[in-house]
């Protein structure tokens, strides 16, 4: 299934599932599908089992993943229900980012082998991680804003992964288990903000420095995370091209390492690194400017396509 | 006023005051007040004012403090109600982190002057900032988790403070308006896994390393940040001692600078350095052991003391 978190003049962020080019509505087709039954109390149901925001649905685990499959089934044959719709062209609906608000966006550095093998460094024994917060994260028809505090805006294509059970001390064999599904995330960096003191957050954190999108493929249906080839282009110039085969520490991996350093909770997005070329590391160095568009496509789920829009003014308090 | 999470059996997580060595549950007592007042709908004016939550109150920002202290006035004069009790005895309740859940824990490095001159440094520009997640979060009387992937564990006293209303470009002088109040954590850190990588994350981040407390005194009650003695001990040997009239960055400058990268939210919470003498810059190194006492204690705001427990089995998923 492909999941996505979607907007609607005069409705909330809801989850919904791409089918056909179509969004379903799972919360209000799972109501609908009960209430056909005669179910009473069809929403207080509908809450529990597929709540309409996106990390209360992967809370629910595979508890949740079967009436929503139901939910689809309902939808597709029952368009609304009850003056309610169930169905939305995907142009009628703004598609936000899968996950609006993980509780932990855990990044790691340096995990292309060819991109470390090529600078001619040694293969890492531990995974470098750092960390983004979920202010950065923005939907993929959302612009990036560059805002004036940098002239070193970059780009790094990243295959993520997001959590969908609550993981500590998980083994590499039951790893995938945990996994919700995945996604891209371009890591958008401000590199001299990176750079200046020897931790990297505060180049990593800027707000709406998270496109993610464009949806969110479950692990049912993306059933190997390996061997998927990831590009990058701006305006259209190919700038990374690799394969998660090339992955030095795979996301089985990064599941059983950051599981024995921490609790994993649902909804939590790991970015599981940047191939080779990078802006700041080209030469000569090339950066993002005001209406650049960056793609990321990564084969089996899709393509995730920003533009830039620089900020004249500093960002009001919303 | 002395804000705390508090929870007992029976009661889940619940903002509190503490009052001459007393609790008043602050959601109960304003609903209490409410009703004795024969408002209708007490229960939802106290939801939507007093949320029993620490970021939900939080949120309420100056809206919430008023009736928060109506409340606690009601709730001495009447110590119960329809059944409820609104006060506890301070040994009757679990005393939790006051921020259980924090959005974001952006700590500062190197930021006491004295330390970073008898190290023969310069001042830095700019501070140096990183994070931790809000797995990392114990409360004031719980043991701090040892965990046997490592041999060094370490502390850090630090002074924090909390967010208590969105800031995105505040500027100094209006930056303790954005300042719901002051606490402690114990910035607990496993060095070798802190340094094993360029990045931090991974030492800083392992489930139960920050303990906070005892409580979070209001901005409207510790007015001044500056000049509050900053003392932590070991088995009751002075390691750390400091003040925070050394900070270089003071909280002031913090609130502008992070504010200027990311949007800030109420509960986010800052710790602004520590002093020098952490074990592992001591000569010879020490490090924590099972049973260790760790005392910090700040002027003002008071004392956080955890034991160190060892975890002999890799903890199990909850």
């Amino acid at each position: 299934m492909k999941l996505i978190t979607f907007s609607r003049e005069g409705i909330s962020q809801r989850v919904g599932a791409i089918f056909n080019e179509k969004v379903i509505d799972l919360h209000a087709s799972y109501r609908a599908l009960l209430a056909s039954k005669g179910k009473i109390r069809a929403q207080q149901i509908a809450d529990a089992f597929i709540p309409a925001d996106m990390n209360g649905f992967l809370q629910g685990g595979k508890e949740s993943m079967e009436p929503a499959k139901q939910a689809v089934d309902y939808a597709l044959n029952n368009k609304s229900a009850d003056g309610f719709r169930l169905v939305y062209e995907l142009n009628e609906v703004k598609v936000e980012a899968a996950v609006p608000s993980p509780g932990k966006i855990i990044c790691v550095g340096h995990n292309y082998r060819e991109h470390i093998l090529e600078m001619k460094r040694e293969l890492p024994p531990y995974p470098v991680v750092f960390a983004k917060f979920a202010n950065t994260v923005i939907g993929p028809q959302d612009d990036i804003p560059f805002y004036p505090i940098s002239e070193q805006l970059d780009y790094e294509a990243e295959f993520a992964f997001v959590v969908g059970k609550r993981a500590r001390n998980v083994s590499q064999e039951d790893a995938l288990d945990y996994v919700a599904g995945y996604t891209i995330v371009n890591d958008v960096t401000y590199r001299d903000l990176q750079r200046r003191t020897l931790q990297w957050l505060q180049g990593k954190t800027v707000e709406g420095s998270a496109p993610m999108g464009p949806w969110l493929v479950t692990s049912d249906e993306l059933q190997d995370p390996s061997g998927l080839e990831v590009v990058l282009t701006v305006n259209g110039e190919e700038r990374q091209r690799s394969n998660t085969a090339n992955l030095v520490f795979s996301v089985q991996y990064l599941v059983e390492f950051l599981s024995n350093l921490m609790t994993l909770e649902p909804g939590d997005v790991i970015l599981t690194g940047t191939p080779g070329g990078v802006g700041v590391a080209r030469d000569p160095q090339v950066f993002l400017k005001d209406g650049d568009v960056v793609k990321i496509e990564i084969d089996k789920i899709g393509t995730l396509e920003n533009r830039v829009a620089s900020v004249k003014e500093a960002a009001e308090v919303k």
